[in-house]
């Protein structure tokens, strides 16, 4: 019926997310045993964890422990966030990451200065060193990502050329010191954005550069998480970000407001009944986020984890009429 | 970019499908309050309460006095649920409740059985003996409604066509005694549909009744709720059952699995920024939600309620770039 992607690619970034913002009394065992369970779900990409200030991010304080932890499954790209050199270095010097270089411009000037207290051409001129210091170290650009691309709580509506633009210049950073970014990440950093502004901007965004692979990493602050991955979908985008159980969103009131990428299986969920591959296992992704739970001791936004797939009623169902 | 209806309409359940499902120990009171706050957020639908078995359903032991409490607002439908003869007497005796006729066939044999103990021979000749009932008492015949036409717990899949079929069975029905069905609902009742086979379930019964207009009736079970709306309105369906908060649907344990409608202000949040008109105030209905969760006494499964509108933050968000 619409042009769906026979199969899309799904980074899980639940510890990533979610261990962020949890309290740091999460014993390190239990999130590698988390990562550990999601390496035998079929996903091939996991962000276990952020090379952060721990004075700021506590829960993340034993990210070098977690990593060393991990029991690291052939064909599964473990990867980490960094936000500068110092966060580049500590990632490289784990010596188990899967390095991927990635760039990052903001649609938002002011939530760039709150967030790097940098002016747009300082970032501009950050991309370059950090491709310096990529290249120094033999580590390939491959991502792009324009943070804020569907509107910002300190700045408002985000014009979609204004996204387009920026992903041009992007591109033109990175070839300029002969690397080509492979993948273009939209994010809807502040969960601004609807169905039809996912379209919005992803079909500017294609108008420009048709060849571009897109990814979307979707916040589900304000519940649209699914359908604006839906659009996607609709939109041919074949990559989403994706948090095991909602992990990085709480539904509490000392966590209200907060919310991580959309729900790993409740998105896996949609595809497999829309017949687009994810070469995800639903069931064990289930098993992963009822685990999460555990983890974090309190109730986590996933809703299939509640649900159930529709699996187990197909198994015992009568023939239909 | 899409054909997107101009505006929807809402019909708010959150009372009747909520205060089914939760404690009886909620003070009538605070059910009269919750529906004096709904009226004044511009929905003019309400759904107020069920008429059932007060040993089955305690919840619902106190819908007369309910009913009897609301200070009704001019414009404001308020309606009641009945599935039986003994139910639809309560609702009129109350004297004070829009009453329109409903008729009801299954897509599922199965649940048909389980839930009323009839064959499908045996529901279409109660919808005859419905109308009889209806028209003894001056109440037209206004809506008709498929439950189950998504998918059935007990069932499997259901076959479009046989919706299809069932549209036309009820159409007739009214026809046969002079009455017409004005909207007709489509029930997910069991929470199997994905934006996908919403397209192809409203695409098969526009092809065979082009003119009639559709509800959409979707519950949030598996977190397609609010992606399921949205493929409804790409189709053009302009008239949707919701819920404030997502009440009828609880995130914790002691309810896992069960949900109510897709969340009202969530809708009504996707609705408004993409410039679909509801004739309902979001912060109003906010604030209804908020009050929800206050009477209830456990959190609700609604984002938008946590994470804001938008409004706040554009009207301080500095100008665009």
């Amino acid at each position: 019926m619409s042009d769906l992607p026979k199969k899309i690619i799904i980074n899980e970034e639940g510890p990533r997310e979610g261990f962020q913002i949890e309290s740091a009394e999460i014993p390190t065992r239990d999130k590698i045993e988390l990562i550990n369970m999601l390496s035998e779900t079929g996903v091939k990409h996991i962000q276990v964890v952020s090379f952060v200030n721990p004075k700021l991010v506590p829960g993340m304080a034993d990210a070098e422990a977690v990593v060393a932890g991990i029991k690291m499954k052939p064909g599964v790209d473990y990867t980490g966030l960094w936000l500068n050199q110092r966060g580049f270095e500590r990632a490289l010097a784990c010596g188990r990451l899967h390095m991927e270089g990635a760039l990052t411009l903001y649609s938002s000037t002011s939530f760039l200065k709150k967030n790097q207290n940098r002016t747009p051409q300082q970032q501009l001129d950050a991309q370059h060193d950090l491709i310096r210091l990529y290249q120094k170290n033999k580590v390939a650009v491959k991502r792009g990502f324009i943070s804020t691309a569907f509107g910002c709580n300190f700045e408002g509506d985000i014009e979609p050329l204004h996204v387009v633009d920026l992903v041009s210049q992007l591109l033109e950073i990175a070839e300029e010191h002969d690397e080509k970014i492979a993948r273009m990440g939209l994010g809807d950093t502040m969960a601004w954005a609807t169905p039809e502004s996912i379209k919005r901007v992803v079909g500017a965004v294609r108008e420009k550069h048709p060849d571009l692979p897109l990814l979307l990493h979707l916040h589900d602050t304000r519940g649209m998480g699914i359908a604006n991955a839906y659009a996607g979908l609709e939109m041919g985008v074949d990559a989403y970000d994706a948090c095991v159980a909602g992990l990085g969103g709480c539904p509490f009131a000392g966590h209200k407001g907060a919310s991580g990428n959309v729900c790993t299986e409740d998105l896996v969920f949609m595809c497999d009944e829309m017949g687009i591959e994810t070469g995800i296992d639903l069931g064990r992704m289930i098993e992963c986020a009822t685990f999460a739970e555990q983890v974090v001791k309190h109730p986590l936004p996933g809703s299939v984890m509640c649900g159930g797939s529709l699996n187990k009623f197909r198994s015992t169902a009568l023939t239909v009429n």
